[in-house]
């Protein structure tokens, strides 16, 4: 079904309009006019770096990306131009690959180029990457091969594998603009922390992949380079704001990436793509370092950086290496020195040991028919196993809801109110809608601001209480309360329901995405006919949106959810689901 | 020396002035008048309630504590008032208590009553109790000795083990006030996370005590039952906020107690009453609960719980049992769920392989001459040890100082204000200081305050680079810029420069207060007769005050400061320090 041929959904203007506390009086379309040149640049660079030989013809690129749905995982899973040997390296996991390097069955380079290869074709496709710098990616991992073949020892964990990276991420000596025109100047001195223990740990870098304007959407869509399309369905948001590294991920144009989330960032990406994520407890993997963020200082909802996968394995592959080899703390006095307890994910624990409780509803945004389905498909085949399964009432989330919107924005949008009033350029919509959370341009007060500090840590005592007396292992909930939404028009049908993955964020709770393998049927996941009346003008924005033809393919994927610190159970607690959910049948 | 000899060396009215960023228009003499009445009551329950029996014939209690040094400690050790088995018991400390209780050496009830008796004469003396429930203390005791008599098991760790709780601590159904007139009311129904916890592994409740109006004082004085005097000079202020366990501790009037600490609040008490104390790195230690202080939802200067104790020992044991088998996070989300690695503090380090730097002057204010001589005194002996002696040279100090200031007050005093206003109580001198730290009454903004955060990250970062590339295990540093100044006059003589403890808070580094011994002898710590000249207004204002005579007896002790998070390594060094300072010879 051709996006001309229906309506998109989007809310109308004069819905909207009240709901907007944001006055735009930063954009100046004089003084955006002066950066063109700049961006101009760097799209050159970026096209220039986007390798012709890996790419595959402009034919072969349908003209209607933006118009017919086009499933690009499902293209590139097929596609000649890749060598059957690229494909095979390409369908590993990262754990695969570094057992595969240390052992010379691979080397790093030919690891890399069949990477580099697929992602370059999967951004002809989805306009994932911000930058690529493959010479550099295919020299470190000749070196590393050359250290190998010499040493016969690999220089850590994570010799030779290939890592995508967000690129608000601060990366030494590349710009690093995070999604701000006017940060296209910045050119960092010295990486970030994590840049700097993954590649340590042996990692190979080639590409800095896409996020939208403030970060602050569940889509990824800037004024630089444009939006990231979904790689399952071209007409829809990969997310975000790590929706490049969703797109790359599901791609397998990296084995890897690493994300960052502070509302949704990395799950919303994740569940959108239909691949694994870890949204880890604050402070276990870095985000120190010169990384272009507007809310740096902003202790609240604090943010954090994570995995985005291929498998769960992954996950935990990550983690270990990361935290137990990489030491974080030693590089940045915020990260805790609690080691990776690999035996907690290591242990099998059986089903039959396992409680999960489900969130069929927050009570705030009722979810869509496919997201239910997916939830009852958990449940069968989670309840056949021998897991428990049990209702999760949802707990205070109107409160949570409130509060998170509140913290958000309680400087008053200062520091993305000067961002875009630097270089003037468009306020876009699903900006204008975040900068709106909350009292939007009001600033609170100190006291107000602890206030609100205060209220977030009874609903995180209530959480914990909650885990710690019920004996549930899990609780699964949505990731939204659809499948990912249309990416086109600046996302105005996107995401404006934050709430579920919120709500994770203001409990600093660890919480795994975990794909279903399901999808978006439109003969399937019918628009409810006679729907129960909505609670909210924000509940009736997400139901208009729900148009089945236009989202065909949409990944179904749900978060899991456990105790706060307690990253290794949530990880190995998921596997033993993953197992059940996707690999048994 | 008494004290109508001499002038106390207190600025004078003219220097303050220009200082005070604080509007008095709280204070309201009249409103006040209305809650004399509770505060009176509030004094009878507590002098009804310090058991007659225990005390010493109040014609032994001097009448001139508050004009002529009395040193308490010293006549408190050889009181016949106290049996030779209370003060047998009384001088051991809590390990060797817990040890000889379990063993059934000694009773829970002998115990406790032994401490009570010391404590109640300890008060007598130096006015360190704002609650005492020994009749309550009496009955738990006889229950836990009834569980091990009839079990033969012990409750937890702890059990039988009495200790003196500082009063702000939330505990059910007693007062909890934290200093302020206005909380005289306020009677918790829960007590907090860590006061449930201590009475989980065992502990013995029976002593509440005293700290200062707004907690914000290195001092303990307030307008309920005024100001705790130091054990060791009457004259002299106890430390604060938590200057009533430093009293009860040194006094033994309990074998150890829990502090807590935002800016020297554990460590200004056990320094100038000469005992062990330890800010642990922020939540390692849970504040959790209903427990009274301004700072609620403030987080960018964490506040922190701690042991004071007699004997480095002790802390181990306090942490170990608190931490490994209180478990924390489980009540407290906050509380991270690293578990006290005891390994660590019972590996013996050997002299020889440690190295410790000393910061013999901050840069801001001067330390006063029996800082410096204790310092020399701990170089000597370690030197002498072969553990490895470098100078410290400060980093960036001013910048942490006026980072941690701004802080303070950077929501411009809101509560503070209003727990003044809703009684009219009197703004005490020290507090008026306090709250004019950084701009006083003059909010900031949220975007201001992630700014200072963003410096403070900054501040953490060196301090981490220098632990983690110099080698060094521990920084050794004044607690203070002098020993305990005067508490007389509300502390119009006291200390106003807070920078050698704050740093320590800004940078949330796990800290141990070590006692030297080593006391002030004015024969011997003479003033410098031609000292640099004064680098600013406040370090005139401390070398001004710095009057040997007055400050006879007063303990000389030293912070050793070491990684964040790494407590268990601070304190496992520290030991081997404490052997080398305090028991050999």
């Amino acid at each position: 079904m051709a996006i001309t041929e229906l309506e998109t959904g989007a809310p109308r203007l004069d819905t909207m309009e009240p709901l907007y506390k944001v006055k735009d009086d930063m954009s100046n379309p004089a003084k955006f006019k002066l950066w063109e040149p700049k961006i101009k640049a760097y799209q050159n660079e970026l096209a220039r770096n986007t390798l012709s030989e890996y790419k595959v013809p402009e034919v072969e690129i349908p003209d209607t990306l933006d118009t017919v749905p086009c499933n690009t995982v499902k293209y590139i899973s097929e596609i000649k131009h890749l060598s059957p040997e690229e494909h095979t390296i390409t369908n590993l996991t990262a754990t695969e690959l570094a057992s595969a390097i240390a052992s010379r069955k691979y080397t790093s380079v030919a690891v890399l180029k069949a990477f580099a290869h697929r992602c370059v074709i999967a951004h002809q496709f989805t306009n994932l990457a911000l930058q690529f710098f493959i010479g550099e990616g295919i020299k470190r991992a000749q070196e590393l091969d050359d250290h190998l073949a010499s040493t016969g020892k690999t220089v850590g964990p994570l010799h030779g594998v290939p890592i995508s990276l967000k690129e608000h991420m601060g990366y030494a000596g590349k710009i690093t603009h995070g999604g701000w025109v006017s940060y296209l100047d910045n050119i960092p001195k010295e990486s970030d922390v994590t840049i700097d223990i993954l590649y340590k740990l042996g990692c190979v870098f080639y590409v800095r992949t896409n996020e939208p304007q403030s970060l602050m959407m569940l889509d990824s869509d800037n004024n630089i380079t444009g939006r990231t399309r979904n790689t399952h369905n071209s007409l829809l948001t990969s997310g975000g704001s790590s929706g490049g590294e969703g797109a790359c991920v599901s791609a397998r144009g990296s084995p890897w990436g690493v994300g960052t989330d502070i509302g949704g960032s990395i799950r919303s990406p994740a569940a959108f793509s239909g691949v694994y994520g870890l949204k880890p407890t604050s402070k276990r993997v870095s985000i120190a370092g010169t990384g272009v963020a507007a809310g740096k200082g902003q202790e609240s909802v604090y943010p954090c950086a994570g995995p985005l996968t291929n498998s769960i394995d992954d996950i935990e592959f990550f983690m270990d290496a990361y935290v137990n080899s990489g030491k974080p703390w030693n590089l940045d006095q915020n990260s805790l020195p609690i080691p990776w307890r690999h035996e907690v994910a290591t242990t099998y624990k059986k089903p039959s040991k396992i409680t999960v409780a489900i969130m069929w509803d927050d009570g705030l945004v009722r979810p869509q028919p496919p997201i239910t389905r997916g939830l009852k498909y958990l449940q069968d085949k989670l309840t056949k196993t021998g897991v428990k399964v049990v209702k999760f009432d949802p707990i205070e989330t109107q409160l949570a809801y409130d509060v998170v919107n509140d913290l958000y924005s309680c400087d008053g949008n200062v520091i993305h109110r000067e961002s875009i009033a630097k270089s003037g350029e468009p306020l876009l919509p699903l900006t204008k809608w975040a900068l709106s959370f909350g009292h939007g341009d009001d600033a609170l007060s100190i006291a107000e601001n602890r206030e609100l500090n205060y209220q977030r840590d009874n609903l995180r005592k209530l959480y914990n209480d909650y885990f710690f007396t019920s004996g549930v292992d899990l609780i699964i909930s949505p990731t939204y309360n659809s499948v990912a939404p249309l990416g086109i028009n600046h996302g105005t049908a996107g995401a404006y329901y934050w709430g579920y993955t919120t709500l994770w964020n203001i409990l600093d709770l660890p919480t795994v995405v975990l794909p279903t393998g399901l999808a978006l049927d439109p003969r399937v996941d019918v628009k409810e006919t006679d729907p129960p009346a909505p609670r909210s003008v924000i509940e009736k924005i997400e139901a208009d949106k729900y148009l089945p033809e236009l989202l065909v393919d949409a990944p179904i994927a749900f978060q899991l959810t456990g105790r706060r610190y307690f990253d290794e159970e949530v990880v190995a607690v998921s596997k033993v689901i993953d197992d059940i959910v996707n690999k048994s049948s």
